[in-house]
């Protein structure tokens, strides 16, 4: 059985709080029609702060592309392994013992992936199988696991690494002035978070199903427009309403598995913005506060990507695990709109 | 027991022969220091025609990366959907029958994927899980055909469909002017391909055992540099000599199967180039005419990437497959240097 073990996470010293963001958009938008709107629906985000890998006044130039992805490379390079070192150690495995590697990343662009370089650099295995996906987003946090689910499926004596690295700074285009990058702009945060899923043994929660999901005809309301100035973001209005065509395929999966969406004993959910949270727990018709760990991630750091669900996960393992067996379910959302969902049970292993 | 099925193969309408392309390297590059050494590179790749998805004076244009990228999006959709059906239709399966998509592309870049458009545009399910992988290169081929086998492998009834997508001559860039660069002008061609890998039944090869393996600090030998004209082919002159570390891998692979690699039924092999072919034949002790069926597709339609895997074998399949339980290898070669290597038996079942 599959176990997704205790994640690793990090964030950048670099801090911005809300009254900053509020403040620069203030100054940078002044005379911006939709000024009022966009400080509004930053200030609903609930962000409180965000660390980004460069201090606000560099963040604020676009260097070019060529500048803003060595960068993206070079943040990588100085800043995953040690990630990864903690996520092995929490574990119990060593570079050795991982099978695969599934790199997540959409914020920057390198080929060979940054797989390749941690590979020879933290001396995994040359035989270490390479997942690097670019394209699904926020997505891609739950994505990783579900792929490391299956390989560990197909594989049961295999361990996986999954590593999730988001500088959302490093794409922040200052000519984007619609209302939805002035939001964007307050909303997501860098961040890098690293986990295993171990084949065997292990301690956290234990894969049990996992499904994906596209809302029909909605890949245009979350995607980027690739140009000379890299990756803009464009972000649809009707995007924080996703959750009432969503919630039934998470309803749908629990049901499939005998399980209540509504009764489960943990929730670890992409923190898009607050009104995701919102509604699927009115849609889903659980507590607020089931979504603490989500919510605390998005209020602390941000919207970081990819990485939302593995450190909203490892807030859950600081509170202390949660009992033996308790049901739970991981779910990310991101363009397509897909949302890559799963459920599991927190298992404490022997080792 | 997995089974790659038949490949649809395309190749765009406008050809660029060998000649064209001496011709084009002479005019473009007169002044060149290293003009001779660039013709004499291309003469011997052994490339006949190209295969490329605008008229070549348009080809030779760079409109920045914004239309190149935007060109990549148009031409993906308006090709991509054809191949795809063909491909179901020679698995004998339908949309519905798909549990994932991998998508495999490094000549341009989508958020959300291909995968999403495809799912809505083809009436996919909407379950159907989205494996976009945009940074294994040419390798990728291979690694589309191992973790659909990995997929099958966890989940026997599933069925998965793999798309390549190469549109190399969206990366041309007019400024890149080392002696790689001109050799890869030669040398790249544009294709789409589309497979399916069957859990249950199908006529193919039917796959066994697949390892990754790379070349230890080799990194940087092919990349991409990410700049504002967009991605950048960077070959290293060590490259062509890789398939003497590499042959050790695909020998021990064979050896772990009990099979003897210098003494399969088939080889599909990755072209990357002509010298990639020669020594490997040399380096696994088999006969030069064991790689025919890849030598083949790099003279009719150049390195056309990750595709190239699937068009090789799909010339294998047109000389009427092998006989049964024929014993085979399938290997691609990318940036890393990555292999992604597997080992199946050629199995016509019963419908």
């Amino acid at each position: 059985m599959a176990t997704l073990c205790r994640p690793a996470v990090s964030v950048p010293e670099h801090v911005i709080t809300r009254a900053d963001t509020l403040e620069l958009a203030r100054t940078l938008h002044a005379d911006h029609p939709q000024l009022e709107l966009a400080l509004r629906l930053i200030e609903n985000t609930g962000v409180q702060k965000r660390h980004i890998v460069q201090p606000i006044e560099d963040t604020l130039k676009h260097p070019g592309l060529d500048a803003r992805n060595a960068r993206y490379e070079a943040e990588a390079k100085a800043r995953v392994p040690e990630v990864v070192r903690r996520a092995l150690d929490a574990a119990e495995l060593r570079t050795r013992d991982i099978d695969v590697i599934i790199y997540v990343s959409c914020t920057g662009f390198m080929m060979p992936s940054l797989t390749a370089w941690l590979i020879n650099e933290m001396e995994f295995d040359s035989d270490t199988r390479q997942i690097p996906i670019a394209q699904l987003g926020c997505a891609a946090g739950g994505a990783a696991v579900n792929r490391a689910h299956d390989f560990c499926t197909a594989y049961p004596d295999a361990n996986a690494l999954i590593v999730a690295c988001e500088f959302c700074s490093l794409c922040y285009q200052p000519t984007d002035l619609g209302i939805g990058n002035l939001l964007s702009n307050g909303l997501f945060g860098d961040g890098i978070a690293a986990a295993v899923v171990r084949g065997r043994g292990g301690t956290g929660v234990s894969l049990e199903r996992n499904r994906s999901y596209l809302v029909p005809d909605t890949e245009d309301w979350i995607a980027y427009e690739v140009r000379s100035t890299g990756f803009h973001f464009q972000l649809d209005k009707r995007v924080p309403g996703t959750m009432e065509p969503l919630a039934p395929a998470l309803k749908e999966l629990a049901a499939l598995h005998g399980w209540d969406a509504s009764q489960l004993d943990f929730y670890i959910i992409h923190a898009g913005g607050p009104r995701i949270l919102d509604d699927l727990s009115k849609f889903l018709g659980v507590p607020s506060e089931a979504f603490r760990f989500s919510r605390a991630t998005l209020t602390e750091y941000g919207n970081i990507a990819s990485a939302v669900v593995l450190d909203a996960l490892r807030r859950m393992f600081e509170e202390g695990g949660n009992r033996d067996a308790a049901c739970g379910l991981l779910a990310g959302f991101g363009p397509g709109i897909t949302a890559e969902m799963s459920l599991g049970r927190w298992r404490q292993h022997e080792q």
